[in-house]
């Protein structure tokens, strides 16, 4: 149980890629640590882009980075509107200053875009952001998972068990 | 019927924006111009966000730049997966050199972002996708239609009206 | 904006031709139209058939016929039920007694078979409900558009730019 | 087993009305006789409003009026496609000239509309179409089920029971 | 009217299959029998696997077995919810101990099995849930419908006409 | 990757848990085993009771026990299909004849209950099959997770951590 008494917070919002939420999730809390679902409303069920509910433990508006170890951003449709809120974009930028671990996967790196922490960063995500992320200032490279210092990025669903294991990894300070 | 002769191509890909899609391309037949829907592969149907169908009049590896006077791109999630197809890509490129009208709506930013030609532009879109129209170079701004040189942008659904009637215009010269 | 000072109602009602309903909206509205979506609750959002949501401006029972300068009924199944509300079949009697535009597309006839204004006029309509058509005491053409007086009608989605430009037309007075 | 022999014929197509094509298709099996799903196209599967299945033993063009007994249409959508093929008001018109009992529930009634067999008669539907047999020239009653000569009909899912049971009974000759 | 007096009650839950609910309990009221549906929520829309509607008129807590000459258990995936109501198994071991006809089709059987009334039994069901039958000390045929004693067991959707039948005759004593 | 080298079969169909299905899978994965997703058949996408799909790796008819070191079996209302497939229910028997790893959570228990493994085991399960489990010769415990030899289950969704990491241990040999 490495990461006992972790503190992780993922981003929820409607139409995220259901894996993409849920393996990490439950992954971390596997080894022991706490992960909290963070949506515009909590208590509020979200459902992924398959249907998959996730109901939300946290509001946006009631986080404070200083209370997590580590942030995590789901894929599908999600970053989207997730990328909107200013608080959420607070709290990836202080836990970028922080350098606390960062995980994104697939289309999330639309999140990290608006936070504008990727200046410099050697990343990966699905194809179809790649201009978007080169654009924020990455460099971006066809890789399962990337991790470059606090950041841990990956492609899609089929990359979800590197990606997840990695970002463990990073949380646990190995 | 001031579109007599004129002939306009519209990328289509699953889960268009229904309205975004339907309306300038219906509009623009109205005045008399050729529109065709263009979309991975030609006769199939491809269905919007809501369901609403539209079969595909031609595939994007038949298409020609030259042919054409305009370009219609809908929003959706549709853009996420038209940027990804090089044939798009240089159809726009073309167009923009050719400085013939090319319209966009909503998150249809994403393509032209992908085709690199809106360095130096004004626009507008969802504000979701605002970040990655500014990395890409464009000035934004929040307005219903913005008309800047032969690019014609527009934010959502409720600025369809004049968003059509800009792009309209813009294709019979006035 | 030949329309500007016009104003129009339009029924809705859950499963209307998502298209129908919207393409002559938006088309009026281009041109300076004021535009109300009535439904038997206000402020209800209803669903088309493939599930592009109106959300309804007025309800049934608030409408007064002096103040609008004319009518649309859009196709789909909503008409089924439209056809049932008195207050929409008295509406559209005095818009007939006065001369008013009317415009109908599709299934839309039924709510004017209902309202018994269809005796001695031509109109066209989905081919489906031809039979109700003719015995309601109308002649029934094979046409993109009919225009009878201020009576507009249509047949299916592929003749909505013609039917919303002459509906337009009418309504201008042209 | 009272309807040991007889055979009688069920118009299909798609968004049937789901209780009220198979209730009395199970119910008039119970006593004996057999029961055909007759549909555009054998062998395919046509689902409800709902989305229950029935798959077609006939199609429309095979059919031959000479050999039924009796003939069943359901309501929903379906009767709005139904009433379209020349084959099925052809063997309506025959069953109603050879007197054999013919059922129709709720929106079923189109179908006979179209088959110009109402003339005279007394018979109910959903209230929705009241007026559409009214102007065929139908006395139009509000009665769970009424049965003029060899016309059976009915008004909505919660009449199944006493309608199948009156079509039974007509169908036996009682 | 041979049930007129009869009163029997349903068991309904979420995903119930639609005709195994529908076509038993309108075929019970058609010969006068006064059918209650009774859910965890009186009032409440359940809805089945295909999506037909079912609204309850009792709550399972508010049953009384003494109320009732017969109970009806649908098929589908709602026996699964159904079972774990201790009102619900109360009332079949009541109605067992009774020897009122109790009805089972399809995947109904497990609520039977938690009951625990099968032992030393006959009947049928799917095949699906044979063994759970078997093990529950039920002597398992495959037969359209199997009557022993009280109990009136069945196995899929083709076989509700005698089914229903079966079960009629058993509730009128015949 | 202390799995690297082992074998895992996952047994797949319609309607499967979505996140029963693929966290043990992904999970063993990570760990360096190799899973197999095996189904009716070979090269068709299932999807599960939330819409995630799942492309089979085989089907059943092509398995053989000797080629796995362990067997995992979701939950959803897929088991009520697998547990009618022979060949299913010989290569749980084989792989108990073996004592090789084999996973059961949720609904999954079924397949276990027809396969003829439970006697004398102790278990969990979702509470709504425990009467199957019981009567199927097993004793049932309400844990997260329970261990009783090569046999590892658990009840549902949230228990998914412990659960697939109980079977991961197990299948490394801990």
């Amino acid at each position: 149980m490495r990461l006992k008494g972790k503190k992780v917070v993922c981003f929820v919002d409607a139409e995220f890629e259901d894996l993409e939420l849920w393996y990490p999730v439950i992954r971390l809390r596997e080894e022991g640590a706490e992960v909290h679902l963070a949506a515009p409303e909590a208590g509020k069920a979200y459902h992924g882009k398959y249907g998959v509910p996730a109901v939300a433990d946290k509001a946006y508006a009631e986080l404070s980075a200083d209370d997590y170890d580590g942030v995590l951003v789901p894929g599908g449709w999600a970053p989207d509107k997730i990328r909107r809120y200013p608080e959420v974009l607070d709290i990836l930028r202080q836990a970028d200053t922080d350098q606390k671990p960062i995980g994104q996967i697939c289309h999330a790196g639309w999140v990290l875009v608006s936070a504008g922490i990727l200046k410099g960063k050697k990343v990966t995500s699905t194809p179809g952001i790649k201009d978007d992320m080169t654009n924020a200032g990455a460099t971006w490279v066809d890789e399962p998972v990337v991790v470059d210092g606090h950041l841990v990025s990956s492609r899609r669903p089929p990359d979800l068990a590197p990606y997840a294991r990695a970002f463990a990894d990073k949380l646990a300070g190995e």
